[in-house]
């Protein structure tokens, strides 16, 4: 499952390589860290002769494989047409002696600044290159690969490389080793774009900074006023020591609080986009820049919806664990015998658990069929019918279910004074704002008149009476407001 | 992990583009939907020169990538050579004005009907555009694409897209253009197909529903059998008010019946398929349909048992969060100290929660391996042995702990009379059936005499006493018994 | 979700069959079991027209797909240039008959040795297939795909076909055959590595052999121990019959303890790997091969560990469904009410509990989310930073989260006398071992003078002072140490 199926030989013999089957391709590297050694693995492993020049020939041999031929720079450069130039950017000019042997040849830039270097110098590594050996082909190409990743080679065949030159002839060389080394090449245009290539392996998690910190904020939201309502207020009030509830009972009364808020921003944005349009009477006008960052941002933020769900989920089960519920429920059985009750129930509450608790079970499992499905390997098996149904329908199903779970646990706390600690109503009353707008909006929109309204408008209609010719199923706004 | 890695200048260049690469391709689009918007996208980071005719290309230009020009029908579909038709069925006869300019080219049909129009109609969208453009190219792609997929790239690398076309010529340009955007072209032969690839992204999770529906269906079958034993029953007989229980309880006596019988209904057809191979005495003979049927929907029905598996664990973790179980504690205890009885302990009820609550947990455990292994990101990269010692192996010790755990809940209760309410035996006794006729005969498949047989039937061998030469490990046959 | 998108006419044109679209490449197929039936059906589908070789073609027409021609081995061979042999080793000889006329033409052995078979014949399939006819083409390929692929087709387009054979243009046609039916193929260079080919689809999960012995030999260990102190000293010393707690309680404090110290060994060797590095003064070492196979099976191990977690919060949560705890919950009552303690309540114990109970909650719950990103789909969606970032960075906050949801579990009980039964210390102690070395080493490695040595060796710095010219970031062994 995790040793690639195939490590050694790799050759994926394909257009020029096949030509002359009879006569390997020669390639240079230069360089001889982990890059140097990985990329002359995987080099070798798909049938091509490998020449590396170091500095220290002698030493840096054992570290290559046996088929790579380790020499002296100087005589590294001389045959390949193709060289990778495995090396620091601080080195580069140390280069400048072999620029007469280079001459005409293809320079491949490998290298990865780190995010300092990036930030520091306004010119790629790949263009320093460049304007080092103006009379080279310069191409840049495999900074996103790891030495890990070359070395025990690309497991399911898709790893795409981004390739930048602005020599077409040299580009199309590289993409077609590329190819040969079992990965997709995927052509980013001249070298201009090696700024942008060289950014890739320094982003981390790009599309999850504003929905993690919106997550972030409304657990620290929520937490502080269930603080003020189950901890401070009782102090306050009646001098009882609750802080023991810190751990565990305040963070699961602030879990479900953020894990149903982000449900509902996930099919907030799309009610806006079906609003907007019904207004606008027509989709041929851009949504404004931060309801389309919204729309495009619904998939992390319901992923953290559904990290938190399966969280609250586990705390309430730890409920029964504590040390605290064990004494309480001591103590009321104490307490009872000596009040001489010798029979305790309260059926409202009975139904109320027990509905409540059905109703959760019932939202979470909706939930998970959710993150399965968005999953990238399950996500592409599915045709865009079969993922609407899902993430729109089912999507749908649980925020109601998280609603009736919420109203259920509620049921007429709302409505009773003692329920409003410092005058703060209680935490569940906060949260359902949304989500009834939401449902009411999507009760609203499948009114036949204004749903007939929509979907005209979804095909291409304007208010302005001129129909335009689109594509019976206009896949994009569809998607962007199939959450309506 | 969201973003695509590469979202411009998408370019692969490959076969007739590469062979000038001086001179870019010129592709025109008819239509000014979205999805002609994102195919244009599309098409521009390919490589492409687009022209998009729109009636009122003023307008649409600011819709379109810059690079894209807009322009009217007539002169976009001037000198390209392959035209896009983004635009409804309804609206194709509107191009007939352009008839002569398109004669001799190759027209694209990238549109999907909704499931209204391809019921009513009986020719498909492409065939429609045939006919009305006899001098024309028709080729059937991209359908299956939706337009966000197109915009944002296949992320990783191998989409599928089916093409059709009379002309083989003409398929065959636009394969190498499906390569060129990122896609994989099948081809799925002439353009009869079309109606077959136009209903592809009309489908809804086609092979679910007989196993949902089997899901269903046995929910309902168990849940009334649990109603009428834990809440009818006392309320007819007793007088009692248990109706509390419908939510949670009778639902958390439901679930596991329901995995249990699904869990064993996907190792059924593979005791069924070596019975029937061992009568026969031959492996070439069809089996009935009705059995190749159940085979070949085995994924779906072991989904379904596990996803009410953890449901099943959900609500039994659950059990101690709802009052009735803390009143019904606080209860014991008040009535213990008024019986005077000082301690309480019945050793056999303790060990039998204890080896039915390990067994269930366990259970669950192996099954939840199973379900990863379904994955398909993970069952792509396990060889045949691997997978099937998972899926049969490691499935069957599943059905094996399930049987166990079923058997320590009903301990010695089927034999207790005061059990039989209504005269209906308890329930897990109705589940105990099939299993345990698998784990039967998969004993007897085990004794030398039998599987030695069934060994050699899979080889090739025939009761006839005629060898025929096949493969040593017959993969398909295997698979298709390999739960036995 | 199931089902392929695409099951008939999967035809994927390119190189040499482009070339004549008009003239179908015709191929033979010798063998009539489910393989060659599987192979027929795919073949048919990607274009070829096919032709298969039996000794009874008018029994075996029936089972094949009705454009393949079925007929006896002599007039099968005739025409195809390329022929499959997919027959058992022992039946090879059978073909000498057609050795006339099989002269010249390419033999692919598509046929897999069952594991007796593969240790006994020192000789691969292939090869013996090469010796019997030296007049042919011998390729070793398919024998990875089973039937059932073949048949259903490569759902993800990139299942890898490795083929090997000494006759390179053979090869090479057979490379453009498996591309043409949807399989990325992979050379494997000379018929030599027919034996490891042929081994490939024996393996049974190489690389978990290890970790699962590792993880079964800790769980008997701590199991023993546990036993030995939980149950064995209280019925020695006191006569206390504790044996119930074998199913549940003792499994469940013997699962943290494998879950944490395997945890804890995915962080070992790159401590030990810096370490290493850090008195070496250089990476131009190889690590011993104790140390590189520790951090190649990393993963394993954590999954391993992920796997005893969730089963230890799973167990933790059925505690109190038990009878047990029932039992002992209202002997308790029954207990205070007898003593007439009317309020029991422990603030240390109460704390202590819910601290315990809210980290274990999120060490699982970061856990998780190294487990999801393990999953292939995700890992390659991930680029280097992000991977190593949630790993790394996340899983050592996972190893952070449990020792000390473990301390507050042991809170003082390590220091009290009457802990230590039998003299053995209480377990967690023993686990604890390890993870603080982790942590503390961690730390050390934070300190300005070592991290900054420590870096510079990474950048290919060495003690002797000489600078080495390699690539900025050395992906492979950050990879390999970045666990530190």
């Amino acid at each position: 499952m995790d040793k690639p199926l195939i490590s050694h030989h790799l050759v994926d013999s394909d257009g020029s390589l096949a030509e002359a089957p009879s006569e390997v391709p020669k390639v240079g590297i230069l360089g001889s860290g982990d890059f140097a050694r990985s990329l002359a693995t995987r080099l070798v492993g798909s049938g091509f002769s490998v020449v590396v020049g170091s500095r220290n020939p002698k030493r840096m041999a054992g570290l290559f494989p046996s088929a790579a031929r380790v020499t002296l720079q100087e005589e590294a450069v001389g045959s390949p047409e193709v060289i990778f130039v495995a090396m620091f950017r601080e080195h580069y000019s140390t280069l400048c002696g072999l620029s007469d042997q280079l001459a005409g040849k293809i320079l491949v830039d490998v290298s990865n600044p780190t995010e300092r270097e990036h930030l520091q110098h306004h010119q790629s590594n790949a263009e320093y290159l460049a304007s080092l050996f103006p009379t080279c082909a310069v191409v840049k190409a495999f900074n996103v690969i790891s030495a890990w990743t070359l070395q025990s080679g690309p497991r399911d065949g898709n790893r795409q490389v981004p390739i930048c030159s602005d020599q077409p002839e040299a580009k199309r060389t590289v993409l077609e080793m590329v190819r040969a080394m079992g990965f997709t090449p995927v052509d980013m245009g001249s070298l201009a774009s090696a700024q942008e290539v060289e950014a890739m392996p320094l982003r981390l998690f790009p599309g999850w900074k504003v929905p993690a910190l919106l997550a972030l904020g409304l657990f620290i939201f929520f937490y502080a006023y269930n603080f003020v309502r189950d901890v401070l207020e009782p102090y306050v009030q009646e001098g009882k020591n609750k802080f023991y509830k810190l751990p565990v009972f305040v963070v699961n009364t602030t879990l479900p609080c953020v894990a149903y808020v982000l449900l509902s921003l996930v099919y907030l944005p799309g009610v806006l986009a079906a609003a907007l349009q019904l207004r606008r009477g027509t989709k041929y006008q851009r949504f404004p820049d931060w309801l389309d960052h919204w729309l495009q941002h619904r998939k992390q933020i319901g992923l953290l919806s559904f990290f938190c769900a399966p969280l609250h989920a586990l705390y309430s089960l730890c409920l029964p664990l504590r040390r605290s519920h064990r004494y309480d429920l001591v103590n009321l059985a104490v307490k009872q015998v000596l009040t001489n009750k010798s029979h305790l129930w309260n059926e409202e509450e009975v139904w109320r658990m027990e509905i409540y608790l059905s109703l959760g079970v019932l939202a979470l499992g909706m939930l998970s069929l959710l993150a399965v499905t968005s999953l990238p390997s399950i996500a592409n098996s599915l045709n865009w019918r079969e993922f609407s149904f899902v993430q729109s329908t089912l999507g749908f199903v649980a925020l109601v279910l998280s609603t009736l779970h919420t109203l259920t646990y509620g049921w007429t706390r709302a409505f009773e004074e003692s329920r409003y600690k410092f005058f703060l109503p209680p935490t569940f009353t906060l949260t359902l704002l949304v989500p009834c707008v939401i449902i009411l909006a999507k009760g609203l929109f499948l009114l036949p008149c204004i749903s007939r309204r929509l979907t005209k408008i979804r095909r291409g209609w304007e208010k302005d009476g001129f129909v335009r010719f689109t594509l019976p199923v206009d896949h994009a706004l569809a998607q962007k407001t199939s959450h309506v």
